[in-house]
């Protein structure tokens, strides 16, 4: 019982994504003007699997779900959860429409194990929340998806218009990385010189990211927002964690909206998940990180299909982690986080 | 036997830094010359002891120094090591000088326990690199100081003549947290909203650095470099070299000035101060993360006297840290970073 949440599907010629692009858009996207910023890092290797540049669904299942027996993949469609980052904002959003339709049409109707992500134009939240209120209720919609940068920390009030839309539809607030560096630089003293380093720091931007959305009290105004980290690793959390709570002992004064310490919140609202997972040399590290950051609960399973750095479920845990922990991470936590029928009820209509 | 690496220490009525100052640049400095972009953080209660205000060097020996038993500290100057963010910058450099010559002359040579920190204006590296060499040879001066924000990361080839300076000197490289989201914002996705969210964010500036300093090859070009990382906290520190370790596998070929996994470069190179030390609410936590990122040669103890945050050397520690572990935290680690007597030998001086 497995639910990868982490799986990256494109639109290509044998499912084209132009059909779904609202006409009054076309003409502007045929002349480049869904262009934005890019932060100029390429893995030189490419980041995909190269077998699979024109997959169909029926590739991504007979390739990916069927062989490792993944019970349900949530996917992560590109271009989509980045358009954010477009100039102009009105085709951003075409865009991200255009990319849900898609992702309905082609995937989440053809085979049941495919759940999808809401795509969201994060420059523009009322919008966004329109999106999230036209699909978010087809029910294998599971979370919104977007980039890890924008204009603003995710915990500004700019965006709570997107969070009230998610807590009305019941669909967690995702974001993957990867633009980082576009908007900003992406470390806090400028531009990395190299793909290498620039993929060191993307932990830096979700460090952020929560760091905001608990001091700004996201969670108190929101108490059924869920925010999902996506491919960002996990075993900073646990520091990070202790760094807040021991100044919210000294500060708590300064963020009185704040009624809980800040590990409270985020041990609640907040799920990671696995892939790249860190690989220490002594692997009983990361079992006791697992331990610091309540594994248990926090972390959900993902491979990052069809990426250079894809996690495999076979190996990407420690060999002595309790089977009960493994289980939480590869299905049950995602399940209650999407919704998604528990274990024993999912085994018995397998 | 302790040395306390983060003492900090200012001027005022009793020990003023206006004579130190060099002749041509006092009316500037009089007409505010000496301004430079501020990130508006405030800690609503101050960072200072209050009864310390005009403290001198008897006060801080006999409030700090004598009843810890510290057999030397390291002093921080403050004006001095944020000179780097000062608009003009030959009044920087002036100003770095002046907090050089002012702590020789006010603080080293008043009691044999006072080690100091050459200031540097990493706005001009070559400036920075002359002042090392005016100064740096003093016996009781031990590293170069600078804030954690600057132009670049610190592996910018840029520094490189600091490097080389510190190097031909002998000296660490340290650095000091408190200015970020000055020159740029503090986090990879603009600015943090409070105080609190400001200071939970340090950490990342320092992450940055270390990322920069190993994939430009810093480490490779000056392999005598010793980097210090004052209070930024230290559990960070594992799950970075994971994941740094773990992409080189992939990526070293694009990287090929590296000769070493990233970890081993960080182990051999870099040091970091204990305060503010990571308190989980479990101490079993921090012990696990202490063996993870080899805290017997990595970290060196600080109190951060007289700030609000202070750490207490006898409070400050585990309670189950080995002796032993504990020992080369609280003295053996900073003296062979620093060239100062090893534990046998000092004690049979003291």
């Amino acid at each position: 019982m497995i639910i990868d949440c982490d799986i990256h599907v494109y639109p290509n010629a044998a499912c084209p994504l132009e059909p779904f692009i609202p006409a009054r858009f076309r003409e502007a996207i045929s002349f480049r003007q869904n262009s934005g910023p890019s932060h100029g890092y390429a893995n030189p290797f490419g980041v995909d699997r190269r077998d699979l540049e024109a997959a169909t669904p029926a590739d991504v299942a007979r390739l990916h779900l069927d062989p490792l027996g993944i019970t349900y993949g949530v996917l992560q469609p590109q271009p989509g959860y980045a358009v954010g980052l477009i100039h102009a904002i009105d085709v951003a959003s075409a865009l991200a429409q255009a990319a849900n339709d898609w992702q309905i049409a082609t995937y989440l109707e053809k085979d049941p194990r495919f759940l999808g992500s809401v795509c969201l134009n994060m420059a523009d939240p009322r919008a966004a929340a329109a999106e999230i209120r036209r699909v978010g209720a087809h029910p294998r919609m599971v979370q919104t998806i977007t980039c890890g940068e924008g204009l603003h920390l995710f915990g500004h009030r700019s965006h709570d218009p997107v969070y009230e839309a998610c807590c009305e539809l019941g669909l967690p607030f995702a974001v993957h990385p990867g633009t980082e560096g576009s908007l900003h630089s992406s470390t806090p003293v400028g531009r990395p010189s190299s793909y290498f380093e620039w993929h060191n720091s993307l932990p830096l931007t979700y460090q952020a990211h929560i760091g905001s959305l608990v001091a700004e009290g996201t969670f108190e105004k929101f108490p059924e927002l869920r925010v999902v980290l996506v491919e960002g690793g996990v075993s900073w959390l646990a520091p990070l964690l202790w760094r807040m709570d021991k100044n919210f002992k000294a500060l708590r004064s300064t963020v009185p909206w704040l009624k809980e310490p800040p590990s409270a919140y985020v041990l609640r609202h907040c799920r990671l998940t696995t892939q790249p997972v860190e690989e220490p040399e002594n692997p009983e590290h990361l079992l006791q990180l697992y331990a610091m950051l309540q594994a248990e609960r926090t972390l959900c399973f993902s491979t990052d299909f069809p990426h250079w750095d894809f996690d495999d479920p076979r190996r990407a845990f420690p060999s002595r982690l309790p089977r009960e922990t493994k289980d939480r991470i590869l299905y049950d936590n995602a399940a209650e986080l999407y919704g998604l029928p528990a274990r024993a009820a999912a085994e018995v209509s397998a």
